[in-house]
């Protein structure tokens, strides 16, 4: 399936932070950055996510902001 | 300022599409990865937005769903 | 690719009005319900998008509010 | 009270999973289609949420994306 | 109709700047401070937004995010 | 840094909920107004928020939709 959504970055999943509702799961995308990322506990299981895997990030335009020094 | 958004990602701007409303900003993140991003006009216009420009790509963690193959 | 987002939506494309950075989709999502989608012009492009196409809707969970009369 | 936000979707909960600060609620919304929403435990409080209530899922179009095979 | 979003702000619409597909509509919420939404055009239009109109800002929790000095 | 999100409203921490992932951070933004927002457990400490803490509520103009009686 393509998506709309305009942002899909390659990256590792290198932690998962287990919530009730929601986990927090980080990834390594290279390049020296990471992706910060709140899912719910079932999305983790449905795609057996675990430490290791190589995953996208997926990131709507409008939900993208800029800052500028 | 310091942010609670966890997602803040060193980009140099490469594009900038102005519309009535919003534009949409391209920029390169290195590692072979560009991010895009739907901000309002003014926001581009405030910020004197520009191609060339070092900015941040600012994304809060509950925005960043991920996808798996 | 399986994705997070817990909301995934089979509809029909009834209609599209362009913008200049961003366009809005129109879905028939069956049962009486229609869905409104704003994306970027680029993606309506990308995935030639056309009244008729058979599409998914997907939406983060955490961006269904709920309402009660 | 009148909403701009053009998504407002008729269901039933069907489940409610409480969580410390968020809880997750499930929406039948007919043609076979369920929603699933992560809204604050404070709102659920707000609202006396429980299974077999008739609600509206409220989405503001520019967090709905699209995805075509 | 009750809402789960936390955040139900009283303003008064000060200007509306239409677009094509958005429209950007600011409000003034009191207390030095005002809050500025995009939203559709056909929500501009449904709702008979004009100038001097008393109206509510809907903020959803997790869309605020946090700065501090 | 200067961000493009266009609502940066001043506010004075007035409770914190701990979650497990995330937590609920309420401000008095003055004129008799409080926000709510939902950010990160890891956001919170990475900031030192604590009631009585003077912060920004940063909210992007696509997030804000607009009710009317």
């Amino acid at each position: 399936m393509n998506i709309s959504a305009r942002n899909q970055i390659k990256g590792v999943v290198t932690e998962i932070k287990p919530g009730v509702v929601t986990a927090r799961v980080i990834l390594d995308i290279g390049g020296g950055n990471r992706l910060s990322s709140v899912i719910t506990m079932e999305s983790v299981e449905d795609l057996k996510l675990k430490p290791g895997d190589t995953v996208y990030a997926i990131i709507k335009s409008t939900e993208v902001m800029i800052g500028k020094d």
